[in-house]
């Protein structure tokens, strides 16, 4: 299956806004889970329907419904149903093949993110598709599986005194995007820090499995390019947004986010630039080497040329050689052949060959 | 003939203006067909001639005309007078070698682009340029050729509950250009998912028939990227219209067009690196491989180049030679050799050569 | 001669303003002709002396005054005076070593743009500069030589009820610009006619002859850039002029314009990167004929290699060597040589090396 | 450890504004340093605490307080307390392996730069992050360790009539960024001195540690760019500040720094462009190296071969060899070979081999 | 020293405003002239001392200061107080290794812009500083180094009824600005003469000599486009500059400056990337030539080593070969290598290896 363009064909020709799950299913169940808080309390449960989460919409605290699993169309058209969100909306929350992307609605800011995973198996990168939809007093998110990933951030919504209970589900949203883009650092980072090793591996051992892990780790940057680069642009889009569902309060926090999107980019793009300049390495290493073989054969080989010629001389059955019959010819012989290995060393010397 | 820039001889030299079919042709008679709908009724038939449908120009329903086949430039200019459209639009439509394009007149908007389709024998993509002339209250499309492409559209046009009847041309003509992305992305998508498959090709068994292949399928690569660039700028284009031909209702609808071009010259450019980054790879299994075999022969010959020239010593026929008349010269000889062999394979595995 | 920037010695030190021509003389004497019409008479005639055209000036039908031949200054000084035409405009036409340019002044536009011709004989595509100068009834236009590219468009003045006739000097100018993007046209399509076919060649029979070509190319196609893409600046700017020299009536021509300006660049840039392509393909085909030559050597040299050192060993003259005298001795040998071979040939079959 | 993205671990999952120092530890204890001086006077002493210098924030002087040393978060905490600095800069300061930034709050401009240095042991650059705090009447910087790279400016405070001694805490600023401009400079100036020279030596004696050094190089311009470009970002921020901390009067200084870091970025590409030049050069001088010792075993080797075949064609034992019997036979075969040898020597000369 | 990027050495540390000549000292003593000229007279005169000078900033005529030598910094400090010029201008001057620079100040308009020169004995392009000070009624220029670059403008204020005469030092300024860009086109020319030369020789004859003499005009290329590419832009900025120093007659001449560096930049950097083609084409040619003498060799050695085995097989000592008493033996045997050689030419021609 091509990764990184995901599946169209289930899609294509049903009408726009058609809820179609693209992408593969990762988990038995969807499940269910809101934490509601405000500044004195704090409540986390797992629930059944997204009926038990509805009067989240009314309440004055804040509130946290979040949902790990897609693959079940008819659960997110209910929330659809429940909140007001518009179909497109829900088609796009659906879609995890999609660029990232943020839409402002009257009364909701949709934003889609991919967040990044190290698979130590395969060495892979795995992107899954993080969907939240904003509102005045809830936030809904969207995984494509169940993940720890925000487990600290449960963490530290639990601390009564922390900031995350005094501000409000825009605090929260953008304490969940801090999370994805820190994750970015860390694979970046993890990646990075292979591929500075395999600088001096490149010089000192170029050997074949290590070009096959210089492209994959190539194949694994561009995956993951893909993934930050439009990540960087829907930031800087957040920052833009003029809607009053994001209060002031969280501006400074929202330009932190840049900060770090920005350094991913680089540092992507550094790797990237790295591990090119780790293949023209590779590849004038294996010239070297081959260099240095085909030097040694050239002057062994053109050494012992000239001798088995002079052998072959001797080795002729003519009625009349007369260097054959001479008492000393052959220890001459033998003497003219060091004297011409040790002039032709001498030349080669001198030309700089050994 | 070239295929990424089609023929202008015809044209040069004519007044702008005139009509004249630039491409090939493709059909037989062109075809014409009038789909007029609104939400209570729909009718679907074909007609023979453009006057059976100039009704439709002052009716309130939504009328699509679609006409297959433009090698009849007599039938286009009758068109053109009936529905009242400028010449130049006339050309831009025959001539399909042209850019993608956009134009706003005081009653229509103008759009051409190109549908992509794989054709699987030849593995080639081909392009065809749809044209659509947008109205209040009807849209006539061009196509170089008849196809199936639109059937979905015309199945969910008969489907009296569907948003298709009861928003007006403006969204028909979103559906169509959903289809004609949609399709670049299955385009894409098919060749992405060969372009990915082959990294492994090109590492474990790099014949050359891999590197035509990669070579073709860079070439197709381009020439998509060469149709979906422009289509990108046309849509975006189209979301800056400020024209009441196009009604508000489905400005969120263009957005999402926007969002299916930019992932697809995204893919489209993801794919051209990676059948670059095949081609360096390829030529680097191919270095190595030659690599290999170089190096066995250095070795191999390496060693037997000192024993045949001992062999061609005492093969000479020199009066003296006393090693010759040695009881176990031979054998001493024999264990020489094979200690002259042994010694050179360690130091080659001391150098790290085998 | 530096093709890619012309001669400028004979001008540096000179005030600016000084009338020298820059170029090669490329027609014995300049020719004047001028047609005059309007909606009702055509009159097309050479003149001997710009004083015949002076009347143009006044009259309210629109006048051409094409001026062939630009090696006499003084011609172009006289014209300059009778005209008004302010001394930077006559050097800028002289000078046809310099980049294409658009000048706004109070009566006038002054236009410079390159046209392309493909000398077939060379196979190198030429360059001349045409300058126009366009006023409210009256267009002047100079070419480096006599030429029939414009004769088309004479023909459609002739025609009494073309377009022509009823617009004015602006809608002329549109025409000859419009000729000669068509021309960079038909040059780029017949160099890309050839680009296309070289790929199969490339693949199949990669000779130092189709190397020469593609360095040809690359260097034509450079050449063909340099006039295209400063050409579609010039023509984006005409579209942003606000003078009343310019009719509103030819704002869509002129747009029109951009588009094969466009098409053109685009075309240009795609054949670049072709021809790039070719040159890495025919490396890569040397590259393979190459290794499948070596590898030939190599499986070649190997077998023999260790066959010849064994009738060295069976050559050598000790007393005792007792092989010699086995009665088989010699079938034995022969027996294990071909066992040897087949060994061998196993050998390298298995690592895929044959 | 990845030198090109530093350590997130510690920080992730923790809240944002959550103080942890991120880097190295460098000196043991922080030092700090309050230099506080007027037209008239100058004081400058090392602290044991922040509380000595919290006066500065009422007087009219102007005061720098240098802070090495970061890694005792509660001390920055401190600094933050008592000069009420927001939490996210106090985070930014502790975090060195951030990007270069400014950030403009009602009552302080924070800087976060790089300075850079060179490590003449490693041949490496080291990077440390210089953060500084501009506020009305005093300047706070905060270094990683102590330097004495701003022991000049200090020279210049105590110089009674100097101009630092007459304007106030921003032009202060503009100074110590000055030096660390200036350090940039001379970075790039003392690798490009040596990449300079390692031009003649790829050219001239292409042995693999040039190889190594120019990597080691190319490694060490992308670390020093990855810290100018967004320095110049920052310089060009600065200019665009419309905060009353920075008087007028220092304007055309600042305008100086853009100078100086766009010299930088420009120095740092060009000898980033000069090492990618030098790899190609070393890759052919090495390809030339090949191509002469292949060409010289081509002629050596090329000439023996059929000698040699001779020698072996009358070293057999057939019966009826009718050349052997003749008298000259040795001889005239002797002068054969001769004849050979020069028959092939001027068809080498004539192909230009030789 | 790094020709790249001059030596800071000497100033980091001072503060700004320190007047230190950075570069290299040229001439013995700084000489100043003085011309001084309005429609009816002209003046011009070597000056002792700057002094003798002052009256221009008084007098209505146009004033031209020319200083020939920056080694002396006094000098530069006594113009810039008797001219009133800031401190900070003055270091620029003295500073030979700053960028091309434009400011515009209160009374002045500072420039500076690199002058270029062959210097025909080293191949090498030299770069002097031209600073030049434009007030309402003189213009201050200080040179590196007398040069008679300068000598034809001289000339032309000379003839009584130029237009030099009539306009004052903004139009001189326009003229000298003119002939260093006009020495930049000379420059490339005269380098992109040779450039286009070599390209035959790199197909024809590819020498080592010309691969360094590529690299050589690349580095020199490199080094123009260095000092070219900022001159465009400050030309451009002179072109928006809104000061009344320089009077509306002469904007139609600076446009003209603006085309000139266009040009130029646009031609460095075509022979940048014909020069970057060359070394691709050079190591294509190399590639091939030893191409063809492996072939050649590996075609002559596959031939003669079986021919080889076959005479060492006869040379064998066995008691019993019975082919060695064959009558004919020895020609049958002489024959089956004319047949082995004819069969093996036979394959080869097939495989069209030769």
């Amino acid at each position: 299956m091509a990764r990184f363009l995901k599946k169209f064909d289930k899609k294509s020709g049903m009408p726009p806004g058609s809820l179609i799950f693209i992408g593969r299913q990762k988990t038995e169940t969807p499940r269910l889970r809101i934490i509601d808080y405000d500044i004195e309390m704090m409540r986390d449960e797992f629930i059944q329907t997204i009926d038990d989460a509805v009067w989240a919409k009314e309440t004055e605290t804040t509130s946290w419904i979040n949902i790990d699993g897609l693959h079940e169309p008819e659960l997110i058209k209910t929330v659809g149903d429940k909140f007001n969100l518009p179909p497109m909306m829900l088609e796009d929350i659906l879609n995890t093949g999609q660029r990232p992307k943020i839409e402002e609605h009257p009364d909701h800011i949709f934003i889609s993110i991919k967040m990044l995973f190290l698979d130590d198996d395969q060495g892979q990168v795995k992107a899954e598709q993080l969907s939240a939809v904003l509102a005045k007093n809830y936030l809904i998110t969207f995984q494509e599986q169940p993940g720890d990933v925000f487990e600290p951030v449960r963490e530290r919504i639990k601390r009564q005194n922390g900031r995350l209970r005094k501000l409000g589900p825009d605090y929260l949203l953008y304490t969940l995007i801090d999370c994805v883009l820190d994750n970015y650092l860390k694979v970046i980072e993890k990646m990075g820090e292979r591929i500075e090793e395999m600088e001096d591996e490149v010089l000192g051992n170029p050997v074949s499995e290590l070009l096959e892990e210089i492209n994959l780790y190539r194949r694994e940057i561009a995956y993951i390019r893909k993934s930050v680069r439009p990540a960087r642009e829907i930031i800087s889009r957040i920052n833009k947004l003029e809607s009053d569902i994001i209060s002031a309060d969280i501006l400074p926090y929202l330009r932190d986010l840049s900060d770090i999107a920005e350094l991913s980019v680089d540092s992507a793009e550094i790797y990237k630039e790295m591990l090119a300049s780790h293949i023209t390495t590779y590849n004038m290493a294996m010239g070297n080497r081959l260099n240095e073989i085909m030097q040694f054969l050239t002057i062994f080989a053109t050494i012992f040329i000239p001798l088995t010629f002079l052998a072959g001389i001797y080795g002729m059955n003519f009625d009349v050689i007369p260097e054959l019959h001479y008492k000393y010819g052959y220890f001459v012989l033998l003497s003219i052949m060091v004297a011409v290995t040790i002039t032709m060393l001498l030349y080669f010397k001198k030309r700089r060959w050994i």
